[in-house]
């Protein structure tokens, strides 16, 4: 394929193409089998020293006020890549070019989003306490706000290739807050990377910022992410993807010498309580699951309803026969939802009532329905993990308060969903109550995939879904992720910071 | 002692006393070494999941709207407990009865502020997007605000028995969030904590608040600290004291099964730099290196100063000489503080000036200054490591680079202070930026003990200061720590929080 822009599969350390590294790699477009004609070569240490020396020296550069353009700079350099990011970032996920020219409209509004917010001092959190001293002279003069943490790593998803791609909402956030930011590759979509990564140099080069404000490393060796984790430099770690992996990256961050903090979003089961049935119910329901071929960390995954509602999971099966096999992102994730629905399946009280198969010589996997009764969801801990793919669990309650005592033993979700009928919702108040505790969002007769970014998003909850309840990593609120409070007692004008004078 | 309240020396179980563990353990009182003559029993698991239990209950039942009485009550019953409080306070802890009532003072006026500051709900970062939904109707109704996040287990400190104790800033904040608090008893004054503890279940029978909304634990033994950290139930942790505990415990918490936030403020040195010396200079430094016998979390550790300024560390060694000892906390205090100066005082280049020993046969230790010279001071570890105590360590340097060289060799800090000529204060520019990046708080020409209760103030900074550089543990922002955002997706009224309607 010949390309938009000259690509070398090196990272990019600070501006710099830069391939020192010994191990190297490939990306796979999951439709074809094929390899990239494109080889990428991990970094090694050196390479990661220079990328946070130069992110530390970035750090004390930049200005803030410089950061707006900087973002709306790094939006007008997506759009002029044209359409042709679409087909490369098709080839190695497969994700079709229609969801992905959603998907970058959302990047770049993501992005020219942050710049907005910037530009208004408000999400600084400035207080000056002046009359504090002035109703008490002995009282000091004391000013607060928020600044930016320092040099921040990120690991993409491979799910969502723009939006929590390099230039995601972690990175867009990040930046705003003012952190340089050292992107690892999702091995899954390397070419990809090394696009927005040219990209986001360009904007660097037109708005003159430090070019160690973002830095591209390469590894499909763990030891690399490992490497970015333990720096010294490094001040914060925003993370998508599994469970498994954010855990990993969690535990070694905590271990440091000096720990640091982790964003890991980490997905969910994201489970649906159904009172009450509307005509477009199952038809939502089947959508939901399968979009984007089930890989979305909100893909409703367990569904509980009324014995009364059994029909519905008819409904759903006609729904999900048509829309039969999808294309996964790559084998791992194939491989580990073969494991997941074989496991169980292996439950003697759960019916696979459709599909539970991957298809042979593909990343592939058919649009999946199992079936279940309370009991059985409540013992079998294997129900309650995130099957990542177009499958979903049907869980059959015998009454209202089966519904209660789920809900008390649900882990940590990014959602939870509740249909009801509007006139006569009441009956779901203590649902409403116990979920409340348990959940980043609560949904009501909707869907939970379709994560709006706007201000009043939460995406995120207690773990397992995330390891920071505290935050969010959409909405504009993402950006505290990556700002701390400081203090200034009695300083003088000439060394404050501007927007405390 | 006959005491204004009845004392048992039991748990405090959701209001209940109770006393069904093995162990006990007394306090002593350091100036005369004599035990309490009340014995106070560890709790055991039982008593600790019933705690939980309790709380688990109150978190559902308590209502926002009532928490500011509560907090005003709590006050009140404080203060009604009169001035024999600041005399067995004094008994366990030997601060003195002036500094004490000062304190009582600080205390509750925090419970008062934290009242005040929950009546308006800006704390609740509510976010309305419904104009979000208007101008796309296709946009889904989406409203966010912060909840609390359940029940918080509170680790109060040895130095302060009062704000930082069991109705201290970690408590009332996390009451005013709307989180049940499980105080562990601090083992050095076990007694006013019980009496503090009668007078929160005091308050909470007056306001007819669900009674697990507190509960007291004692435990000399380490494991009752580490099965409340370690307990499912427990959502949030509020730790002040050492490095060594509150780093034991963030390793504990962040490997749990599922991980749980440490809120872990764990001292500094507190850096002073000094390029101008003033009248008062001396006065000033002394009396903050003294305060409270050098126990203070923000206590000024080591002070850089120009080989011109020489003088100041004889006008200090004066002033210290007249102050002379005085009597520590504890005994694991003096212990701790006896063997860090011995290390010190071991490399050859560290000068004891004045001081550098423990009273023989009394928790007491001389004021003590130590001096040498920058090279030293960046080549031994020791020296960076807090001396919790009257001790102060000046650094010899010889011109303004060292000073940024020292700056940006330093780990995060609580507090920094630079000392300067205000009409000429930009020479610190360089080095206001670097200690910027490192400290929770910036303080010109003042010293760092005496932090004050109000909305500007950051009590925090990075590790190993904190555990969680984002937040601070004194000031009205404390209460973030024990919140959490959630976003409501097209809920009905009726179901919505009153806020959110």
């Amino acid at each position: 394929m010949i390309y938009m822009v000259k690509l070398t599969g090196q990272n990019l350390i600070a501006g710099i193409p830069s391939s020192k590294g010994k191990q190297s790699y490939r990306s796979i477009n999951p439709r074809t089998m094929k390899r990239s004609d494109i080889v990428f070569t991990d970094a090694n240490r050196e390479e990661i020293d220079s990328a946070f020396e130069s992110a530390e020296h970035a750090f004390f550069k930049v200005k803030r006020g410089d950061i707006p353009d900087f973002l709306r700079e790094v939006s007008n350099q997506i759009l002029s890549l044209g359409d042709q990011l679409l087909e490369i970032a098709d080839n190695e996920t497969a994700l079709g070019v229609h969801r992905l020219k959603n998907e970058r409209t959302r990047t770049c509004d993501q992005l020219k989003k942050f710049a907005d917010f910037i530009e208004d001092d408000g999400y600084k959190e400035i207080v000056i306490d002046k009359s504090y001293s002035d109703i008490n002279p002995s009282k000091p003069d004391i000013r607060r706000m928020l600044i930016p943490i320092g040099p921040a790593v990120v690991f993409p998803a491979s799910n969502f290739p723009f939006a929590f791609g390099v230039c995601g909402g972690d990175s867009a956030s990040a930046w705003a807050a003012g952190c340089p930011v050292i992107v690892k590759a999702h091995p899954s979509h390397p070419v990809t990377s090394e696009i927005f990564g040219h990209a986001v140099n360009k904007a660097i080069e037109i708005c003159e910022f430090p070019r160690g404000y973002f830095s591209l490393i390469h590894g499909k060796d763990a030891s690399v992410s490992e490497e970015l984790v333990v720096h010294p430099k490094a001040e914060a770690i925003g993370f998508t993807g599994s469970q498994g992996a954010g855990r990993a990256i969690f535990d070694l961050a905590s271990s440091r010498p000096r720990p640091i903090p982790v964003f890991a979003e980490m997905g969910s089961i994201n489970p649906i309580f159904i009172y009450n049935v509307k005509k477009d119910t199952a038809e939502q329901l089947a959508n939901s699951i399968t979009l984007g071929v089930g890989q979305f960390c909100t893909k409703p995954g367990v569904i509980f309803l009324n014995k009364k509602h059994i029909v519905l999971i008819d409904e759903v099966i006609q729904i999900l026969r048509n829309i039969g096999s999808g294309i996964l992102l790559n084998d791992s994730i194939k491989d580990n939802l073969t494991s997941k629905v074989l496991n169980s399946s292996k439950i003697s009280s759960v019916d696979i009532r459709l599909g539970g198969c991957p298809l042979k010589d593909m990343v592939s996997f058919e649009s999946t329905v199992m079936v279940t009764d309370m009991r059985t969801y409540l013992s079998n801990n294997v129900l309650h993990q995130e099957h990542f793919g177009p499958v979903a669990l049907f869980v059959i309650c015998e009454d209202g308060s089966d519904f209660l005592k789920i809900a008390r033993y649900l882990e940590g979700q990014l959602t939870a969903t509740i249909h009801v009928d509007i006139s006569d919702s009441s009956c779901a108040m203590d649902l409403f109550n116990i979920l409340t505790r348990k959940v980043g969002r609560l949904i009501i007769n909707g869907v939970p995939t379709g994560v709006e970014v706007c201000e009043a998003m939460q995406h995120g909850g207690p773990y397992p879904a995330t390891t920071a309840p505290h935050t969010t990593s959409v909405g504009m609120y993402a950006i505290k992720r990556f700002l701390r409070p400081i203090s200034f007692q009695n300083v003088p004008e000439v060394l404050l910071p501007v927007e405390l004078r």
